[in-house]
């Protein structure tokens, strides 16, 4: 009998469902589910870069989402589902209680943002990281250095810390804390203990300091020290990790009857979307796999015995078997990458919503679908024009840091820039330069990379920006004069996870089996253009100036 | 019987004409002419800053407003116009025949954007301006000095230099150069003769490097060594300048019957429209006079004993009699201010004219009245919006070089910028930002008058900025520390050029009694709020090193 499984993808707005013949990789299904709290603004602050996520967006998207793949698959497939994983984006830790329900499911909690989880791009707890970074260097124990050295405000203790500092409700009521890919793992099972249920090592390995080398997670008179409101809370966590090739458990007879799918159903450990998502693009050693949505991450995998001792600084964090079970996983990634382009988009956006929208010249209907209508364009519209302009013709650099940095060198202090601007700076000259300042640094990690000694052959290149745009695509092979390969796969995060499931339930000895089987190769290549690699390099020096003032200024 | 004069003002996009009762100053009737070529757009190029203007667009407006003024005015009024005086930007020059004609108004040369009027802000001529600042540190008598030390891209000697090195057909056929001011003046009294027609002390003194103790204009080696395309043309311009208060001659009989007028009327020689308006805002010793318009004009009045031999440097000019006849005129001002703001609105408009323009979800009567409803509310609504948000909240910090800067220490090499973006920055925050930058740029202004010994008592602002944003004229006011005095004419540079021919047709004996009986005084004052001005200092700072920064990199 043919085998079946779901991976489960959740990014940053929505949920995704991906139903897989475990014999080819064929995809026979795909659902998906937009937050809706979420989508509202809710819970967020753009300003204070604080964004959270309500748990119910989650448990509804997780239900519908395979309920409606399942009805699209032909008659005798949900029978034959063998294993569901899970990939999510993180560090989105929540506060639990002892039963493992995040608080804003439990009452008094139900609007309080705090009690949600803090989606990987929140920056509010940028302080605790500052001080996290200052004791982490006076420890006898540099409990970062399998992170690049530098912890960011992006990742769990210093979310944690933040968010139990300002909320003294949430702080007694938090009995442990839980990652994203962990929770919703455990829900599945059934059991979502916090001091029982798998952790993910991807998570705990590239974002909450764990290392074997410790013993797991930081010494507790180094949490005690970084704040008395941290003492007793390692206990009620993990020692333990697991890869993405492990089984969490079963699915549980609730969760079963819901999607219509068996208590036979192995549900797979956790993971973080771009590590699943570069074992979906077949990912190979020495290859940067970027994932390249809303931010980047980009993913690398190198034999445990070549990285040896070295520590990569200035990374998001050098993990075994983060990626691929038995090789050692190196993150890296820019904090806002697509998400530039949206701002960029809001921001031309304002005079339809603020003025157009509350114009009595026509009906309201119309005056929506006129909104939507132009709104929808811009960015392509703006990729059109932006072409046609010659490289250093507009004069203008901009930086990308516009959430932050995460690498290289995690600063979210760090702000965006654009300069060079003169009156006939027009939108299609600004976007242009927005695009070459991602890819800039994009460049920047490929340097930190080969400067720690670490090579890098090529590019994989998947999700959102990397199918839809080839102004993007074209202008960071140029950056990084090097070739970069498209991904076949429409959902290679999904489907990394959907591997991740073949082997978690035995379809499969190991991912690589599973890659060969169920991966869809390579849908395109960009080859860099050798007289554009000449004219960035000129422009790389300049972004590169800009970005040492600013961060003097900082 | 009452006497009146007619002020013709010359701004950079339309004329204006204000016809004045010379007893009491009361202004009768006033009409602007849009320039409907420029309107347009023709001529022009805004990324390359060239900008250009025809002389068709001055010559129709000159009769247009002054015919349609007059039939405002009751019966009486006509008979009893004793002068016309002229204010126009500058320097604005243009090439003309041995008649003194502009070339674009002869055969050969109607489309030639070469052969027309090259706008204060046209900035084609960078290169020319270097070369002159690079021959005049080596001269034996600097011809710059008088001029601030450095000499614009935005004045007549680079902008000539530059025309006919691009374009031999010009250069050929001009047989002199004619500052806009002084044409129009000799156009009224129907001698263009280039070499007899009165030359405005204003323009030729802070744009031409004209001084009385050069003998006039800089030696003929000196401009030879600059460029031998350069020989003999001095001969063919001028050596001798005249003072607003001076008669150019009389309204020629051709003239007189186009407008209705007598020929009798006398005609004033011409001046700079920030110069004639600072005049019509009763500038006083140590006041700084400030247009705030599309740019920023920034005059200072000083007793000619007081400034004796100092040298101020950086700025646009110290000219005896330029503003008030007996009095040194200092000049300086900002490149882009309005601009500045207006740039911004054309950026926010790009998805109405490009994208919205194009739909087919409504019809095109009503597709044009949403989007230009929708333009015409942008500045008014960011304002709005803009005045809510606190100082320094957003930690954006913008730099108002996007038109170059013209003082302190002209720089036409250098651009805008805006740092400490982040994925929160949105319209109005960044409105806000330009609109402090273009207060710090007036504030560095300040500081260099200051530094080089010459103090500043208070601002009087006028122009189009001073008289419609609150939002803008309370934080120049916080900015600068300094109260700000708004003139009440709603048209103080048509005013002031009133004010001139009636001196310069025997109504009154100097300025100081035209300003005494036709000003009409003080609007409101700004008064700088201390908390504020405390907030501004430190966000001060940050634009200075910005400002260094760009300047390094240039």
């Amino acid at each position: 009998m043919t085998k079946y499984t779901i991976g489960l993808d959740y990014g940053s707005d929505s949920v995704r469902s991906l139903i897989v013949n475990t014999e080819n990789g064929k995809e026979l299904a795909s659902v998906v589910f937009e937050y809706p709290r979420w989508k509202d603004g809710k819970y967020c602050n753009a300003l204070n870069n604080q964004f959270r996520q309500h748990p119910k967006d989650y448990l509804e998207g997780l239900e519908y989402t395979i309920v409606e793949a399942l009805k699209q698959c032909p008659e005798g497939v949900a029978e034959n589902v063998v294993g569901i994983s899970v990939d999510t984006t993180g560090s989105t830790p929540v506060a639990v209680d002892e039963k493992g329900t995040p608080l804003a499911l439990t009452p008094g909690f139900e609007e309080n943002p705090n009690a949600m989880f803090v989606l990987w791009k929140d920056h509010t707890a940028v302080k605790e990281a500052v001080q996290i970074n200052e004791l982490a260097k006076k420890w006898d124990v540099d409990f970062t250095k399998f992170e690049g050295g530098i912890y960011s405000s992006e990742w769990f203790w210093a979310k944690l810390l933040h968010v139990i500092r300002e909320d003294a409700g949430v702080y007694r009521a938090a009995y442990s804390w839980v990652e994203h890919c962990d929770w919703i793992s455990a829900v599945l099972t059934g059991d979502t203990n916090p001091k029982t249920l798998k952790r993910s090592r991807c998570a705990a390995g590239h974002k909450a300091m764990w290392h074997e080398a410790f013993g797991g997670l930081p010494a507790e008179e180094f949490l005690v020290e970084l704040d008395p409101l941290l003492s007793g809370l390692k206990d009620r966590l993990y020692k333990e990790t697991f890869t993405c090739d492990v089984a969490a458990g079963k699915l549980s007879a609730e969760w079963a009857e819901k999607l219509g799918l068996s208590t036979d159903v192995v549900i797979g450990v956790g993971a973080f979307d771009a590590h699943l998502g570069a074992v979906g693009a077949e990912i190979e050693p020495y290859y940067l796999s970027k994932v390249m949505g809303t931010s980047t991450c980009d993913m690398l995998i190198a034999p445990m015995e070549e990285v040896g001792d070295k520590f990569i600084n200035g990374i998001c964090g050098q993990v075994d078997g983060s990626i691929i079970p038995g090789m050692m996983g190196l993150e890296a990634g820019q904090s806002a990458f697509g998400d530039i382009y949206a701002w960029f988009k809001r921001l031309l956006e304002w005079p339809l919503k603020n003025i157009l929208a509350e114009s009595e010249l026509i009906d309201e209907a119309t005056k929506q679908k006129l909104i939507e209508e132009t709104s929808y364009k811009i960015i392509a519209k703006l990729s059109i024009e932006a072409e046609k302009i010659p490289i250093a013709e507009s004069g203008i650099v901009a930086l990308d840091w516009m959430n932050g940095r995460r690498t290289p060198d995690a600063n979210q202090a760090l702000k965006g820039a654009i300069t060079g601007l003169n009156l006939g700076s027009d939108a299609p000259r600004i976007f242009r330069a927005l695009v070459e300042a991602t890819a800039f640094g994009s460049k920047a990690i490929n340097d930190r990379f080969i400067a720690e000694g670490v090579r890098i052959d090529g590019v994989i290149a998947l999700g959102g920006v990397a199918k839809k745009s080839k102004l993007v695509m074209q202008i960071i092979a140029d950056v990084l004069d090097m070739p970069i390969k498209v991904a076949r796969s429409e959902q290679a995060c999904a489907l990394g996870t959907a591997m991740a499931a073949a082997v978690a339930s035995g379809v499969y000895s190991n991912i690589a089996e599973a890659q060969k089987n169920m991966g869809s190769g390579i849908e395109m290549e960009y080859h860099p253009i050798p007289e554009n690699v000449e004219k960035y390099k000129m422009l790389y020096e300049d972004y590169k100036n800009l970005g040492s003032f600013i961060e003097n200024q900082v």
